[in-house]
């Protein structure tokens, strides 16, 4: 007989951002998959196997879920955010093309969460209330090539832009280079927020103009949001609100 | 004494993607204003003011949000899906930049939810899995000249691109215009979503590739979505599922 596969979302961190939806099939699960900070977030049911595993093992995690599921089980697999944005769902997908008739009876279903861009704009205001788009820095996915070509198609459309992963351990540079195109692209005075751990007790949000952007103001927990060129900056009760306005005046 | 104003997403329309951050605000709320709708899916509680208004009064609704919270009210704002996103956040802080001095001592606050985008996203597997874009199409907001060039550089990047308010009745030709111009920029079989009321009863969802996209098979209900060029379809267990991968080889 074969199982399932649930991946969800458990949002960025703030467990009132779970959906009730994911929250049930948390408690549906006989086996829970996942990059280890990230089951330490659900309280474990009794009963229940966590198998959680470190970074970078995303296909190994898809598969155990996989072969799991055909013997029967009833697997979830989480992901922080949004399973559908640079996280396990596609990841699914790859594995299961490779060897598709092998899985073929198992029920899969995809579960949204709340995405960390979502959750950092709502903090600072809507600098993402008109068009946008959301780039993965994340190393070793695409040639830097296409991060260029993606920055400069992004600017040159006026999009704001949220930025993944902008800066990793193994691959610090790229972050760099991005900021530096930036500057180079747009007026000085463009804001670009800059949110870690958003949601949760270390989150620390700061907005600063692109003039004085630093690689080192981002870390792989942080979202970095850059405006498009209409995006505005208010003062009220005593704090800075980034908003882009939903109508656009060329 | 000044009040607050909250403003909320319900998500694209199933209960149980409302977050409880959200759950936890509607009961905190003296009074809710929105589109009538989205008051709909709210269950009144007792001595709570409901203000429906109807489409196209967002900045009338924004204004007596921050009105009534100068008044010494709870204010809830209600959107669907996340706020943020072509939604009540934006307009709220267009009129509140307007006036920021007379409504300067109200506390504001968002609250993200499930956008539509990523609910349908869900649905069909993962397709925004990759970097991706999301456009609006409604009406009056910007020039076509904008939005073409927008889809000229989205195509150009390689996104997958999320396409909200697709077809209105006042402005039909705008999609028309997009499915022309998407025809001519990517392959023939570039898979298209046309995902209508996601996750409510009416949900109809339906994959068709580029050349075979109409307009009529959107409304102002439906998100569309493009995949980009590595955007995959795969059958597993009686299904199909469109999803783009992690990792980009040009």
């Amino acid at each position: 007989m074969s199982g399932r596969v649930i991946v969800v979302g458990l949002g960025p961190g703030n467990p009132a951002q779970i959906t009730p939806q994911v929250s049930r099939a948390v408690n549906l699960a006989t086996d829970i998959i996942g990059y280890f900070p990230y089951l330490k977030r659900i309280i474990p049911k009794k009963g229940v196997r966590f198998h959680p595993s470190d970074n970078r093992f995303e296909s190994e995690r898809a598969k155990h879920a996989l072969d799991l599921a055909e013997a029967g089980s009833i697997v979830l697999i989480v992901s922080s955010g949004d399973p559908g944005v640079f996280a396990m769902a596609a990841a699914l997908f790859e594995v299961l093309e490779k060897n598709s008739l092998k899985w073929d009876n198992i029920n899969i279903e995809i579960l949204p969460g709340i995405t960390a861009m979502m959750a950092a704009a709502a903090r600072v205001g809507a600098p993402l209330g008109h068009d946008f788009c959301a780039i993965n820095l994340s190393d070793n996915l695409k040639p830097w090539s296409i991060i260029e070509k993606r920055i400069r198609s992004a600017v040159d459309a006026d999009f704001a832009i949220a930025f993944y992963n902008p800066r990793s351990i193994s691959r610090p540079e790229g972050f760099q280079k991005t900021l530096r195109l930036l500057k180079l692209y747009c007026q000085s005075d463009r804001p670009v927020v800059f949110a870690k751990a958003v949601s949760t007790k270390e989150e620390k949000i700061m907005t600063v103009p692109i003039s004085k952007a630093r690689p080192d103001m981002a870390d792989m927990r942080t979202i970095v949001i850059v405006g498009s060129s209409q995006t505005r900056i208010i003062q009220q009760n005593g704090r800075e609100w980034i908003y882009t306005p939903r109508s656009y005046l060329s």
